[in-house]
């Protein structure tokens, strides 16, 4: 395989972007990248995103954002897999210039939620319809359910939880993209309207509008372009049961435990080799729970590790220095994309207040649905 | 780039499959592929589909198939890109066998439009949904706009028209998987319901149900698999324009002409070295400017060309040998790798009556929308 790299990124601001079309934010965050990177051309571009046709009425986005951007007539596809259409879409760029047949690729992600659809409903077509979502639950039930087994099976409290969110929302404070760039308190959180017990809307990542994209290269044509190398060092990908009811323990993210593990070595590293991670918080039990998967720290210690700061921008290992979901907010399909943007820039010591020290080499997970789909990069400058 | 060959396909029959769901339907056609390769297993799945979240309400389906397939924990993703959704998840899968990150590799396309979604505005979302659809058109008045300036253009006839139906119903009165396997005459789709004047409903190819996948798997790994090799020499995709208005010409489908032009490139062929094609036959006109800018044909001449009998099963470049979307159905989704599975049975000279004499190089060409996407593949046993 070839070596493949990342040489730019952009992203727009997450939040209501109600004076801007899907096709606006995109093609914003797309010229962001290619002038980050500096090309003059592209060969190929993949949009991950997860429902345009349930939030928007338009699908067949590949060529539309090609059309848009103005670089039709070369070849475009959207790629889906839930809230890790982003990530996907990273891999399948990834897997074509590795492959030979291009050098030059733009992966991108955006989903623009806030235009008046039934956002509940669109996100649920992520859960098992016939098993799941028919019989009246979705996303915030799941994983409340997923929260309430761990604090039974490890001893997780409410106030670990929370501090999953007060750690996100104090990064999320420096960073300009962010939806909500403020601090929250652990009292706030716990306070806040429950959304599905021991949920609140503190636990859980806002509805957002935003996308992001990234340009990848060969690794012969990154070294001709006299800018920052990011290499991408393992791709890690899986898959498991859509309904929550049919896995083994609910408390196991196993589709993120097993795209971690085929990303770590395909990158020949240990999870204690890893600088810091950026993960899909979509609510504050999947944190928890995907820093165990990742190998971070032992299943069921996620809370206590969490709590005593391991996770926090000073700590043993940073998590989610961007904000998270939680406090930059989460379109679903730019996600995946917009995790890449942070890895990128803290590899390169572009974080401003929110740097990690020694940012060496960076993780992303990016996750579908309850857990079904995961996808795992690792990055190194 | 490695090699990559296709070893084994299958699909269900097309039509209205009310007692199965979406995942029945694509399991079935992946099981079908996995005994014809006669493999214990499958590394990666991509698989084809427009909109099952307008369809059925389901996103999702990569990792929601694998785990219904008993595959589950490998990578699956879906891959959108309107009616070409199959035709880029073989293009996919391809790119990550050509890569050497996996030797098999499961592509599969599905779509479940009958199960009581308003299909006209599903379909529609592969439109320009801000400048066609909002506005009142959907597919049949687009190709109909289509075929009123190619008459007007060239002298195409309502009878040539026509004759593409009358010939692919033919040939699909041999397919048993075909949804209308029954002939119709010049007079029938002439004096058929009329859809969108020039159009009627039998030059309109129908709303189906289905499923079809085929097994990838690297040139070295299908040498020590003892069977029948069908090598993919050539992938070539592009982009248009989404919104008609904005071509310079709307008789010109550019996407489908730049996705063959890089295809004979990679290939290394000339269109007249093609021995057969399966084609985008969504409505009669589509299969008349396909074959032109495929290169069968002069730009204009697709009418006559076809009307001769030049396109039919014993003429000089056989096209839709299977039925075309016509007669075979068009479960959107699904399309892309259904006109794999017809290439392949017709290179192993499985195809029975409408087999296609001295079958070598056969090619595949998908396209999405009103052209904005293409993709085209060429084959050779």
């Amino acid at each position: 395989m070839r070596e493949v790299a990342v040489i730019g990124c952009g992203m727009t601001k997450f939040g209501e972007l109600w004076k801007k079309s899907l096709r606006d934010i995109f093609v914003e965050a797309a010229l962001k990248a290619i002038d980050d990177a500096g090309v003059d051309h592209i060969e190929s571009m993949y949009v991950g995103s997860m429902t345009p046709g349930l939030f928007v009425g338009q699908e067949h986005i590949g060529a539309l954002m090609a059309d848009y951007l103005g670089v039709a007539p070369i070849p475009a596809v959207r790629v889906e897999s839930a809230c890790c259409s982003g990530g996907m879409a990273l891999r399948l760029g990834f897997f074509e210039i590795a492959s030979g047949y291009s050098d030059l690729v733009l992966v991108g992600g955006v989903e623009k939620m806030t235009d008046g659809a039934d956002v509940t409903y669109a996100l649920a077509s992520a859960a098992d319809q016939d098993y799941e979502v028919y019989h009246g639950i979705t996303f915030p039930g799941l994983y409340a359910m997923i929260a309430k087994a761990h604090m039974h099976h490890y001893g997780t409290t409410r106030k670990q939880l929370a501090a999953v969110s007060v750690k996100n929302h104090y990064n999320g404070s420096f960073n300009p993209n962010a939806q909500f760039p403020k601090e929250v308190t652990i009292d706030q959180v716990i306070n806040a309207t429950l959304v599905a017990d021991p949920l609140t809307v503190l636990d859980s990542s806002p509805v957002s509008d935003g996308a992001a994209c990234a340009i990848l290269v060969s690794m012969d044509l990154a070294k001709k372009l006299n800018k920052p190398v990011i290499k991408i060092l393992g791709s890690g990908a899986a898959t498991d049961a859509l309904a929550l009811h049919t896995r083994e323990d609910i408390t196991t993210l196993k589709a993120v435990k097993d795209s971690a593990e085929s990303a770590y070595k395909m990158a020949g590293i240990k999870p204690s080799d890893v600088s810091f991670a950026e993960v899909h918080d979509c609510f504050s039990i999947a944190e928890i729970c995907i820093i165990e998967e990742l190998g971070f720290v032992k299943k069921g210690q996620g809370g206590p590790f969490t709590e005593k700061g391991n996770t926090s921008l000073e700590g043993k290992i940073p998590v989610n220095p961007s904000g998270g979901l939680k406090s930059k907010g989460h379109p679903v399909g730019a996600t995946g994309i917009a995790q890449v943007v942070e890895v990128v820039e803290q590899l390169k010591g572009n974080a401003g207040k929110r740097q990690v020290k020694n940012a060496k080499i960076g993780l992303a997970q990016n996750m579908g649905g309850s857990g079904a789909s995961s996808v795992t990069h690792i990055f190194q400058i």
